[in-house]
């Protein structure tokens, strides 16, 4: 490895912490992986690393157990930082020592098999929720997730931390709301509104084939143009006091659901 | 109401301040409840609340729509607080000038019926994990929830808050881990433990009547104790590259999958 930088007014230690603001992200394409298990499925899914911070002091197993050798063995410079340097540009309480700079590419939708899962993601603005709903898709072996509406990047470090990785491993995309939709009619999708409004259950709606779910705000729900788009509105029976689910949770019930359906089916 | 206090350094205020800390909160016997819904299901429950601390300014719709006349009516004390003396008591980005001082009481857990799901949660440190599972727990319709092994105190600002309330609406109760298992096992509950290692999916496995879904840590996975005293293992498909979903999700899931299974038994 090369020298230590100690420094915490290193340029690129400052360059680091810029990159956390959302707007720094786009204006340089590049993103921030933090984490050995993210920057382990980051490289497994081909995601072009650009440089890698480390510090030693602080590796967990996961940490020690990455492919150091091979990584240097590519060329990919790799920094070592001393703990307090770590620990400034280290988003995490606890940091387990690996940090990664990564370019932003767009990644294509690849086409869908017959029986295909789509998340559709109308403006959530959680990372947390967008992220752990990318870790349940990565579950439940959905085919893509779609980002349509305001909304966030997918440079975010807490939506990378919800999804523990699954980010870069499976087809997500960002995309305008009638791109979408165009993506998803050429291609025979059904769209399933999920609302809370609808009488049918997502038990007795048909999931299997190639299945859109739409899924809105927890506050606003889904927008108009979704409402409109729908062709089946699914809902989740609430026997308690309150009227709504954690969206991430009703999106892992319905994905789930759409693979019990093709389970029960074979 | 009564004047406004507006100094930063009241002692009432310090003891609010004070009462995140979980030591405080049980050496006093209180815990706050930070917002309008929150308190709106506290209030319902019939949670002995003993103070009110509010700031107009911050109100949200909701915490205008709380019954504020019916409230100073009981005799309950309603102190109103300037905006910087609220924010500095709240927890939250973005308060709606809504901070309830309660007392903490030992619930008796009721007597299930036939057909009841109990959640048991060994030695979860998340709040907001546990917080989301009480919401789940409560959209599913779950009898109860056992916390057990070392973990959380119900007056957890952040489970009260992922809980949006339910922990407050439904039965939960901290157990040690023998007291949890005696009065499962007296009441004939089937313990069904989830587990990644389990060859039978949480859709083949039986879990109508009364059915006890135990949940371990995502890192540690169950304990020995409640390994040991498990029914059945079941397991949740895994068809992409993480090997477990949120515990979150995961409780969500088994939940949900034993109503969609007493509904068809109907």
């Amino acid at each position: 490895m090369t020298v230590p930088i100690h420094s915490l007014h290193n340029a690129q230690l400052k360059r680091l912490i810029r990159l956390r603001e959302r707007r720094e992200r786009l204006r340089e394409g590049v993103f921030l992986i933090e984490g050995a298990r993210e920057l382990s499925r980051a490289l497994s899914a081909g995601v072009p690393i650009e440089a890698v911070y480390t510090c030693p002091d602080l590796h967990s197993e996961d940490a020690r157990a990455l492919p150091w050798a091979g990584l240097l063995e590519t060329g990919l410079p790799i920094t070592e930082l001393g703990r307090a340097a770590f620990e400034k540009i280290s988003l995490r309480e606890g940091p387990d020592g690996v940090l990664a700079l990564a370019r932003s590419e767009a990644r294509p939708l690849p086409e869908p098999p017959e029986q295909a899962s789509v998340l559709v993601l109308d403006g959530l603005e959680k990372p947390g929720n967008v992220g752990a709903l990318l870790r349940s898709a990565d579950g439940a072996g959905a085919h893509a997730t779609l980002l349509v509406g305001d909304g966030l990047d997918l440079g975010n470090p807490n939506l990378i931390r919800a999804s523990q990785g699954s980010v870069f491993t499976q087809p997500v995309v960002v995309l305008e709301p009638q791109a979408a939709l165009t993506w998803l009619r050429a291609r025979g999708f059904t769209l399933l509104a999920c609302t809370p409004q609808a009488t049918q259950t997502y038990w007795d709606a048909p999931l299997s084939g190639r299945a859109a779910l739409l899924l809105g705000t927890e506050h606003a729900g889904l927008s108009a143009f979704w409402q409109a788009a729908a062709d089946i509105h699914l809902t989740i029976p609430m026997l308690g006091r309150a009227d709504s689910l954690n969206v991430a949770t009703a999106g892992a019930l319905v994905l789930y659901e759409a693979l019990r359906q093709r389970a029960s089916q074979q």
